[in-house]
């Protein structure tokens, strides 16, 4: 077995199959895609890319199908799908998710059409290995009895990042025991290969699944939603879009890139913008609104209203209308609450065995947070003409 | 400065007084006191002792004294009570404080009786230092406004030992920002020795803070209260008491014994369970019961009740009395709830500010439990006479 | 399975056998036994045992064997002789083995004794399982082809130890890449029981040996012979020689102590040197001598000649014979600088592969020390009296 | 003071004038520089830069100055320096540095030009802030009494990126006891202000010292001169040199790049390497010669025999001259052994010291080794050919 060196998980040992797929071009690619796109403006260690994250989520992927006791057919299957769960992303990963939905239809995780079209040399590894592409495809979408364990709410996928973007951002709260984690799941009812089985994590691992809660609500508060990481990702989408509609460049195209080619092609076609990411000259807060100051309407808005509140304040102030930009997150939820875990003999939802969840979940809402973000100098004038045009409530808070 | 190695802060560097505390008997004892008592039984690799911690707390508090702005004079008084914050521990340290409180009447902080009279040694470095014994014994019992910096809810007590238990017993979830921490504490209000000011932590820690309550829920789930380690310190603390009875030891003889005192002593005076507990031949669970199957008359039973139940249990058997143990926790509680956090300029009580408190404190009353321990062959009819006895209520779930 | 956490390897599972194994009075007894005996005295974190040191070399000898691709049979030999590889050693391991070997003849190591006779369980284990005792004697006295990887130059104890040693310690220096070395291993030649096989590592591992070599030098020079952890361990020998003389404890009772006995023994029986131990309240050096400085019959002297001398000095001063201790070490050795190595496809020894070897058998002859030791007011005139008595050459050097 | 979390020094301070120094644009640029350029090719976790490489230079420098007396102005100027240290490295670090130099005739140590010159940012904020451009230049560059602890043997730059680079890639052999080594620093002699002083490495620091080599020494070996990282970087040294030969891109310019703009530039406009690179799609090794098979002409050969040995093999195979690629390293060196280390009171280089040295040379030594690279199809003719040409002394070995 081949076995390539890993930060995180010491050794990653690759199977026939796997050492194929490494070389792809497709696979390669990832190493130009950053796990964490503009978080490392906030956490300058924060360079690791989805190529060492698929490799790890494809080590802990074996490592569940080795205790899951599936026949051989399907975990060749699944670890397949674990190597290839990102090679769908585009350019900075979730940063330009939206934009490749909105112009193509297709979220990260719907590779059917990838891998059995665009991208012929992984089907042509997969299919020289007896592997059916769109089976692989189809866990990866979480489909079926195991596809919960590639794209899930206590899936291999989030084990490995949690883990692997505390060790490189240095901040102590995504710890996990993925070691337990991957060893305690259990495959119950259903036949041999898994079909209509359920996938649960085994009796005496409350506190495991909480751990995993906990940490993505902490790394969430520190790390994910840093508001210097999401004023940059707000002016990287913006320039996205500029980019799109200023030069002839196809969504399909726009997604293969890297992340070095879109770095490139957004400071010298939408300098504006992309100079000002390369070089972290960045937007400041204009407002930093709560949940509880924010109109449910406002909380609700489409990316058209939020496009049309950005014009209008624009105009209010008499700046450009590039220099202004909303950001409103979608309303704050708590995925992994569904997940299965055996108490007392009977598998329940981690939200009806764990009262910690109900306090995750408030302090997610608490954390919500609607961002207007513009150059410096025009912080006060934006700050208002936002209050105004979005109906912001006015609270007894300093502003932040 | 002399630098000692630690395995958690890399190196402890010990000023003048440090130094010459360091070397005192009171302090070298602590080298023979185990941190976590009887845990080492489930997690063998923690052996990490009160030596090693109290220059860890020591550490932090140097650092967090360091940014608050205090007089000298203050902050080496500060320092001295970190040190020494626990060398009123009898061995073992918690799981023998009980018995020495019903002994003597005395806490493990309670420890002005001991800077001023017993320790001739600790006194004498102090008062040669230009410190006062009482201040420090003050300090320590978490006095004035720096006392809840050593012994309070946000203390640097429970950060070194949250990290320090974490590393030692190879559990990822005890780990906490505290370099984070020691630098975000503010003293507000008050005069410039700290007078009848609030220790708080800065604006934008909420997170940090919850980090904390979150590592104690985790770690109390997964590590303190482990039911194995629990079973063994009952086990223990029912030695401890047959000793104080069979022997003429007087209770400060009790208290003043390192481990290795401790076991030798019980394996020779009380060899029916000293024996077991230094051969890890523990007693078995017989019954494990949770709030709601426990009448709230025997939820708050004091240690003469829990007495007269184990008699009564033992008796209706027919086996030997030290055969029976009940074990009642007190009441779950969570106490770092109360630490004072700045959020939006104004310092709150973080049960205020955390909705996740909310849930903790759901997660503490459900992983509170009630056992009853007894050698492997008595459990069935043990169990059956505890229920009983107990007045514990039938629930659907299976025995544990 | 049944999982055990460790700081150093995250979970060991344990197979059936090495489960009974665990729960033997005589592995159970491996936990009141400390690694490092005295070094804690200047490391204080280093309070690990020989209970989870001989877990972790279980679980490496079971990923090597995995690898070797040896019958089930041998697998489980091996397995067995690495969880057993430390029960022969006495309190304080390796501090005590001289005094053990003198009185018994018999070295921990040569535990062939123990398996068939005295500790009936362990035995009761084996057979039970079909295992063979002596085989497993004979695998812990590092004999066979398989011998090696328990006892020997490139052994799992060794690479365990170093890790953990260094991970107890807080010392960045024992880092060696076990994931590595364990899987690297192959036995070449000889039959499929592994008969008259060499155990060698594969090609492109010479660096790897390397860091291992460079690994103990280092830990040599900073941690394992550190001037204060010799001092406590010298003082310890001499009290134990004293406890032998003074009590009617024979050689095998005394082998058979834990830590803690012997440490309140020798406080009660010996308390001159005992009580200093356990207050930490060391001799100091009188004496610190490198190689140059000793004439060639004090290297070699043996112990009776050491005691001699120590008596000719203390007589000469005028002290109590106790007061003097004079602590030469064996020649500076480097073991591991015989292990195979697989270079350009050919076994070859490390140290014909490696010039690096010759540099590190330098840097252990230049940290060969000879001490005396003795109380702090006794320094000046011992040092005096010993340098006469031991016939040390003058150098230029200025004292320590 | 400002804290910037790092994944291995936990949390960087930054003094006023590195907050503002981390803010120009010639400091945001070392995001876009990786540390070890191909080595991500074989550590795909290696992807951290040269910007928080640069803040944990900072970092360690400012603890330096701490404990070495110097006045106020000396530190402010070594922190600038220590900051500033890489900000004239070109595109893909060390790896253009060889272009550049032939190219432009500096060094990427030779900075005065660039802090008096072309990044008037850089240098206004060290005017505004009292500094003097040219001392913290001539800092860079070595110079003075302090200028050793920027660049030296015993540089805070070579701490951080042997404990740095060990942490992103994974290999435990990197690790060095920084916190030992800055605060055991001493300047002797000279005045106030350090002039003619000597940086020396107090007392009882030999091992230390020597675990900085042994440190490099093995990062050496198994991840800076890595084959496939060598390969890689042959082919973008080449593919550099072809976009200079094609383009009309200055070596100013060139200079000025960083990875992202070297990557597409190479990839569209020397797309037979470019292409290659980006998929790491590389050339193979045709000849891996040791030092005992080259003659003493070839070792010491110039850029330009290289090259027209290149040709001349290319020639005779009937390949494209860009087809092969012969690299021949310096020879080896040991850089660190003239640190000075304080033995015995007297100030000793360390190779007098330790005779580690000596095995750590021979090592050197031995792992030196000449590569000639092409396509895989072409591995067996261009092996023929170079050795002919390049005149390699047949050996028994087998061909790597």
């Amino acid at each position: 077995m081949k076995a390539i060196k890993d930060s995180v998980h010491g050794h990653v040992r690759l199977g026939d199959v796997a050492a194929e797929l490494v070389d792809t071009p497709a696979f390669q690619r990832l190493r130009h895609i950053k796990q964490l796109s503009t978080v490392r403006l906030v956490y300058p260690s924060a360079n690791h890319t989805r190529f060492e994250h698929s490799l790890g989520v494809y080590h802990l992927a074996r490592r569940a199908v080795d205790g899951l006791g599936v026949d051989d057919d399907t975990a060749a299957h699944v670890r397949a799908a674990a190597m290839l769960h990102d090679v769908g992303h585009g350019p900075y990963g979730h940063q330009t998710e939206g934009i490749i939905r909105r112009a193509t239809g297709r979220d990260h995780d719907d590779v059917g059409w990838l891998l059995t079209d665009a991208d012929r040399e992984v089907c042509q590894v997969l299919e020289r290995n007896g592997l059916d592409p769109e089976r692989v495809a189809a866990l990866i979408d979480g489909e079926g009895a195991l596809g919960p364990l590639v794209s899930g709410e206590l899936d291999v996928d989030r084990m490995d990042y949690l883990v692997r973007d505390a060790h490189h951002t240095g901040v102590p709260y995504g710890t996990v025991d993925t070691g337990r984690l991957v060893t305690e799941l259990r495959l119950i009812g259903g036949d041999e290969a898994g079909a209509s089985a359920d996938l649960v994590l085994d009796e005496g691992n409350v506190a495991t699944a909480e751990s995993l809660l906990v940490a993505r609500s902490l790394m969430n508060a520190v790390v994910y939603r840093h508001h210097v990481s999401r004023v940059a990702g707000a002016m990287l989408e913006r320039a996205c879009e500029r980019y799109l509609d200023r030069t002839d460049a196809d969504a399909e195209s726009f997604r293969r890139m890297a992340d070095h080619d879109l770095l490139v092609e957004l400071r010298d076609r939408v300098p504006a913008l992309g100079e000002r990411i390369e070089r972290r000259d960045l937007y400041k807060r204009a407002v930093w609104a709560e949940l509880d100051e924010v109109p449910t309407g406002t909380v609700d808005a489409g990316r058209p209203e939020e496009r049309a509140a950005e014009r209008e304040i624009a105009d209010d102030v008499g700046i450009d209308r590039d220099a202004v930009i909303v950001d409103i997150p979608s309303r704050p939820a708590l995925k992994e609450s569904g997940s299965a875990v055996v108490v007392d003999g009977v598998p329940q939802r981690l939200e009806d065995a764990s009262e910690l969840v109900t306090g995750l979940r408030a302090a997610e809402r608490r954390r919500w947070t609607l961002g207007v973000y513009c150059p410096a100098e025009h912080v006060d004038a934006v700050g208002t003409a936002a209050r105004e045009v979005l109906g912001l409530r006015a609270t007894g808070r300093p502003p932040a």
